[in-house]
């Protein structure tokens, strides 16, 4: 392993998509809920509208027209206007829109998740570092049984990434230098993000995130200390 | 079960002196550091004068005469002033002080700690809620094995227990109302700013804290919803 590699004493993991199959998991919980009521939802397009709300969610923190507001918040407003755009709204009161709600609470790992974690843990502190509130990522850890050894959120921070606040926040309370702090992500955007703080990379492909038909970038890039298949190849190439 | 038990949805536990214990491991470390350096030096007093300084320090952060200081630093602060009332200052470089510093971080469990929290674990959200920072709680856990969900820390609030922003900060990260929430130590002082916030409150005694012979309040309370004599005995009466 390089020197580099070697000063590397905690993992990072950015969480949705990365850690845990989002697409997958509201499908499925979007399908069963859809059988239950009679409705006719193309869940896979709910999926990915629900995911597409988010970023411009953020945008509005970022820029100030919302004080900050944990991600479950943004999560039900992005819920409530795509049950109206879908013609479903009338179908879910309040108490089952909050628990639909909390289907990012209950997402599943992709199948190497728990096994890669578990080894990576035996040689570095591994912590989340995701947008999703803490609340959110304690409760998917209990679901999935994700072995985390700190749940660090952007809402620590009241940051979201890719603010530098938040993967230097992360350095700080894990009481490490950047160099020694690796982000682990399938978004390259959030490892350039964390590379210009000083972190070390790890890019992991998910090329499944967006579902089977989509265009995904999965090019390995020598910008970023490593390049992973999933998290068994990742514990691999870190020797863990 | 009574029926205020059954809200509980996550138990807050003090660290030091409640889940390890302090004074024995800086007594065990000390003792080798000692010998290896023939240094004669009372191990127990040096520890409990380490615990000594420790609430004063707190207060100087909270009367502002110091500015925000995790509890690592302030441990040192400490420990260069023992070192050198114990007259021992000159055996001590550097890296030795940082090193002897971290014990803090390697701080033994009790020994039914680790078997009561996995099965409080079952049942609960567990999460430390100590004035110990995050990354000497992430360390020890590590060390010891303690199975947290989540590690809570008054660095997250930049206030020390007992403050209230510490309790009502930890019940809003973990998505709580106060009632849901039970504060799990071996001092009386902090459960009751617990209780004064809202919260739950499981007395554990732990007799052997400030050692053998010293005099420790070990008194049931019936003002604490629980009063148990270790972490089985917590797990029994919440019915985990």
């Amino acid at each position: 392993m390089r020197k580099a590699l070697a000063e590397v004493k905690a993992l990072a993991f950015d969480v949705f998509g990365t850690v845990v199959d989002w697409r997958g998991t509201i499908i499925r919980e979007g399908r069963r809920l859809g059988a239950a009521k009679r409705l006719v939802v193309d869940w896979a397009a709910f999926a990915d509208g629900w995911r597409a709300g988010y970023a411009p969610a953020m945008d509005r923190v970022r820029r100030g027209e919302l004080a900050w507001t944990p991600v479950d918040a943004l999560h039900r407003m992005i819920l409530d206007d795509l049950l109206a755009q879908f013609g479903i709204a009338a179908a879910f009161d309040e108490a089952e829109r909050s628990h639909f709600n909390r289907v990012w609470h209950r997402l599943k790992p992709w199948p190497d998740a728990v096994a890669g974690l578990k080894r990576l843990k035996k040689r570095f502190v591994i912590a989340t570092l995701s947008n999703g509130n803490v609340a959110l990522l304690v409760d998917m850890a209990k679901h999935a049984k994700l072995p985390w050894d700190a749940v660090l959120s952007a809402e620590l921070f009241r940051h979201y990434k890719p603010d530098p606040q938040v993967y230097l926040g992360a350095c700080e309370l894990l009481g490490l230098r950047p160099w020694q702090m690796m982000m682990v992500a399938a978004h390259k955007s959030d490892l350039d993000a964390a590379k210009r703080c000083g972190l070390k990379a790890a890019f992991v492909q998910r090329p499944l995130e967006f579902g089977p038909g989509a265009r995904k970038d999965l090019k390995p890039e020598p910008r970023f200390e490593v390049n992973a298949k999933d998290f068994i190849d990742l514990a691999k190439k870190l020797g863990a």
